[in-house]
């Protein structure tokens, strides 16, 4: 709980009006709505009624105690909503206005920050605090730290579910091919076609490649894929990938490869199917010790560059995204395949968790305003 | 007349074998079609016979007395052919394969080209040398230097029409977006719809910008610019065109403008609706002298860049961009809005230099290969 | 006067303790000392006891009335001192530590911010504020705006005339060959060794050319110029500086040329001295029209860049030159050529204005803390 | 054997005045010197005769039968000379010019120069010929192809001395920080001071680094790291390099951190020594498998980026590199610790390979010339 909300419990007691619904993780596969107070801002900080909201996996790792938080935790960290209130030093928002506030949250004013790596704010990746360190975005209304740098506001034009997954998924996914430096016509390959890959490959389009060759195997994916800029889709299963990819470029290897799962297997095909001196863009959230494999290099890595990158943050990243959703170049409404409430959430999680029913991302919509709203 | 040829020609005499059609410079508004020997290449050198090529605006000022260059000069510089001879040391190609050949044809060796800076090889722009130092492409035969470095091998699945534009126009257009940095959902503004700037619409398009405002009042070029991407077009005659794309971008200005004209009002209003550090990615010949307003900016020119940039060459940004046009990226075919034979192309001067009849640009084919092919 | 000293004077009222020494403008050629309230820092702000500050060639122009500012302000932007006082939400800094504090204040917060314009915070040159929109350095005491991103902690072992010219000129200085890419090995020449001048000389040796050019015609400077790193200090009154720059770079021009004086002159010298493809990295404020001489190039002009850079803010850059300073990398020491308390002030601004006595940088240091420090 | 030299050979005999001394290769430690045929330029190619050259560890591993060339090679890639002949189409070169010749030898013209990977010239590492898939230059004399593209022509107040090292691993070892864009008074730590681990400590110096952290435990290479601008040399013999590093830049880690030895350990040290987002600049060829630690890094591999390069090729870059030399901002003289003739070049492999007497680099001085030279 934040110490706006301690204090204003304290000074004031809870009473229904100031209480809200949200999804609070108890311990590993020990999540339920519970009823907790609607924080309070304090300096320089905004509090949003959350409208709508997802469920991305990294939650699923919480959730099975595979990543850890703090029991109580209010969790979820892709949020769109209505601004409820201001703290005092906001400036330049109004009670009511329409924002999105993306996954990580830098203060824009540490060295991390003023050198540009906001996902670094403050030291490692303590640029990711919603549903990490502090409370989440799974729930009714939701305490943003820094909101000076990290509201962006929505154009009347664009509905919440068009900017929803701007906040992470697609902010990650499309600076893979910003990080790798992708130039108009080179060629790209975006290992696994998750949400994360998905994006990664509508990112290649928009930089301008002229080939974007997605690897996946399921066919609710791959569809999409080709929906977000693929011009072919391999499948690993029953294709040897790396012999075709180098096969669809002429011998040489793609230019650039975006590793987009997290896997050792992943990581080295992307290595493999590389032209001499290609780069090697990874977003994927690897485990254990990974394995550089050498003998496809005539010396050493050979001239490559392998760049990872982690959701990029700030508000005029998102607003730039929003330009795009606007101006008709990004469509990411066909990735929400499925709709719930708040109170359905557990539901959610579940066919999210299972990969049922070809479901990409859920959308969370938290109940119709109550009256202390 | 080329080294080899004149070799060629003192050794064997030309015979009607061993000549072509050519339209040769004589002086200002003398040019004609003409029987001249076809050249034979050197070491490092190919002869190409000429499938498809265009008339640029720069063959106007040259026809016009505007650019000087040597009477009996041959000239044209966007090429597409079939190798009809090569010079010894090329390696890698064959007679009979069909070639896109650059308008800048860069020796890959120098010091400038080393560096980075194909369109200034040897010396300032030394890279153009086709219809300006040597003879060039408006003929039935071209003859390459430095061909190793100058022969994009066209797929086969493309079309000389297809691939025609990028010789020249294309490359340089594309270029202003990737000069100027423009990063994806940045916004920019194209002054001037002739064939370099529409080609720079395309290039904002395809670098993903968010918003391209094109600024163009002849109405089929207008149409066209939303053809290649531009998402608004305003009419500098009929608008205030700064104002209004203040207005579009919210008050702050474009992050890029580019200048494909080459006049002080296009290059100060480029100047003037760009944001703070914005970058002005200037295509166009200037002439006389060029004034800087500096009244728009807060302090000095106000952190911005003007970034200018020449055609780029080399055969690798060539096959680049072919690679676009094969898989649907690209398409600038509409641009070729008339077709003449070589024995036309006075009146093709006649239509394009009078911009007739919604000119865009003229295609011209030799006629069909004679038996000395 | 800031909003929390006038709260604070409100509701205690001024007494002795609480006011400070500082330089007032009171109108063109109106400036002396006047007892003025300490201020009291909002939220996010800071008061810092200002122990050492200089005077910037800016000042003389707003003394001139030639900038405009507002009578009744305090000028002054090159501000070493120790923390007085802390703001809320101001964190990870104590009362009495030593910091430098940029002459830029970026919020680092805004979208300027955000996209890397830290010096165009919030609008054209928002982020100049101390001295121009808001009070500033040549006083006892000083309120920081978004202090979080703009006090840089000094390191035990520097001096404050060790730091103070990071503040603005050096960082400016530096700047130009960072703006510029200039490689390790590439030549360049800086026109004009004025106080920024000397410093972007400094910064293109850090930066690694080969080979500094300077030029300068006052004996001091060109001294100055050596002792900063310019290999060969070149005489414009007396020799013809285009044609010995190209002679000294084998007929070719400097790949980076670097402009600090902002008249036409130096600008046109620059552009004529600069290889096919240079940069011209300009820091002079230029007033009236500017304009572009063509006729040196070939077309246009000729794959050129013309960059312009303001002062780059934020404490992490201060930190990364404070450094350069501790590590023995830069002494900028040699360019305060003459110190005064504040009480002598206006006898320092005559020095400098009429540039007497060899004088490059004047440090003015407030007097020995008074008890209410 | 080059083409040129068999038809001359075939065509004129060999004659005692068309034979040289040169090292061959016969299979694994066994070289000799050996009187071959002197080569003849084919077009495109120069002769040298070979002046200066040296052993690198390259030749090392070759001798050992770890790197696979064929029986019958001349080996060695660091050459400077004197043009002896020229093949058709070379031009602005002369008989009798000192030159620099690039351990790698890009042709210029192949897709992978045009994109600016020479040392990738023709496909993986196609650039490095010399001692690899052609003759070298432990010889009186060296076939040079690509001629136009390779030869640097020395100052005349440098000498041989002065620039053979900027060849090969000067060359590669300044890239470095080059690669990893290290900016100005950015942090540095180079794991590892060998010959390449020096230049690249000169390197992080010339770029700007504030502090270079050298990691060695051989006392003359650590004496040599501090003259080639270590600010500090650590010992991973006897302390903890990663924890002091830590430690010297306030807990942070380097901003950029610099493998030159390609092992494991240096590798992983070299990981865990960055900031966030710090980039890793890998010059060593690793062997087997390499393992990516991760439990450093809180999220993948946390924002760092992992750039490997190989020697950059090319004449401009050598140039630029002399200019360094010639303008006495690097002295790479230092490093060459022991002087040999060809005739005694298996001496020289001898304490080379054992790293007696401290050597770092040693010299090989062909003859005087002979009467045919």
């Amino acid at each position: 709980m934040q110490a706006a909300t301690q204090e204003y419990t304290k000074e004031y007691g809870v009473t229904p009006q100031t209480t809200m619904k949200a999804l609070v993780f108890r311990g590993p596969n020990r999540i339920g709505i519970e009823e907790v107070p609607i924080p309070k801002p304090g300096p320089g900080e905004a509090v949003i009624r959350v409208t709508l909201t997802t469920i991305c996996g990294t939650d699923l790792h919480i959730l099975r105690g595979e990543y850890p938080v703090k029991p109580g935790l209010i969790i979820g960290h892709e949020p769109v909503g209505v601004i409820h209130e201001l703290g005092v030093g906001v400036t330049g928002y109004e009670i009511g206005e329409r924002v999105l506030v993306g996954a990580i949250t830098p203060c824009g004013q540490c060295h991390d920050c003023l050198r540009g790596h906001l996902s670094q704010c403050g030291g490692p990746i303590g640029g990711w605090r919603f549903g990490n360190t502090i409370n989440g975005s799974q729930a009714e209304y939701l305490l943003v730290p820094f909101a000076q740098a990290n509201l962006a506001k929505i154009p009347e034009d664009l509905t919440d579910e068009q900017v929803v997954l701007l906040a992470d998924i697609a902010s990650t996914g499309i600076s893979a091919a910003e990080s790798a430096d992708l130039r108009i016509g080179d060629t790209a390959a975006v290992f696994a076609q998750g949400p994360i890959g998905l994006c990664a490959t509508a990112g290649a389009r928009l930089k301008g490649a002229s080939l974007v060759i997605a690897v996946e195997s399921d066919p609710v994916r791959t569809t999409m894929a080709k929906k977000m800029g693929a011009d072919i889709v391999l499948n690993h299963l029953t294709q040897d990938v790396v012999a075709e990819i180098k096969n669809l470029t002429g011998g040489k290897g793609v230019d650039v490869a975006i590793e987009a799962l997290g896997t050792q297997a992943t990581f080295e095909s992307a290595l493999r199917v590389l032209r001499p001196g290609g780069t090697l863009s990874s977003l994927g959230v690897y485990s254990g010790k990974l394995s550089v494999p050498l003998e496809p290099f005539a010396a050493g890595l050979g001239d490559h560059k392998i760049i990872t990158t982690l959701c990029p943050g700030g508000k005029e990243r998102m607003q730039r995204l929003m330009e795009l959703v606007r101006h008709g170049k990004l469509d990411l409404v066909p990735l929400l395949t499925h709709r719930y409430s708040l109170e359905q959430i557990t539901e959610a999680y579940k066919l999210f968790g299972e990969r049922q029913d070809g479901v990409i991302k859920v959308a969370i919509r938290p109940s119709v305003p109550r009256k202390q709203a």
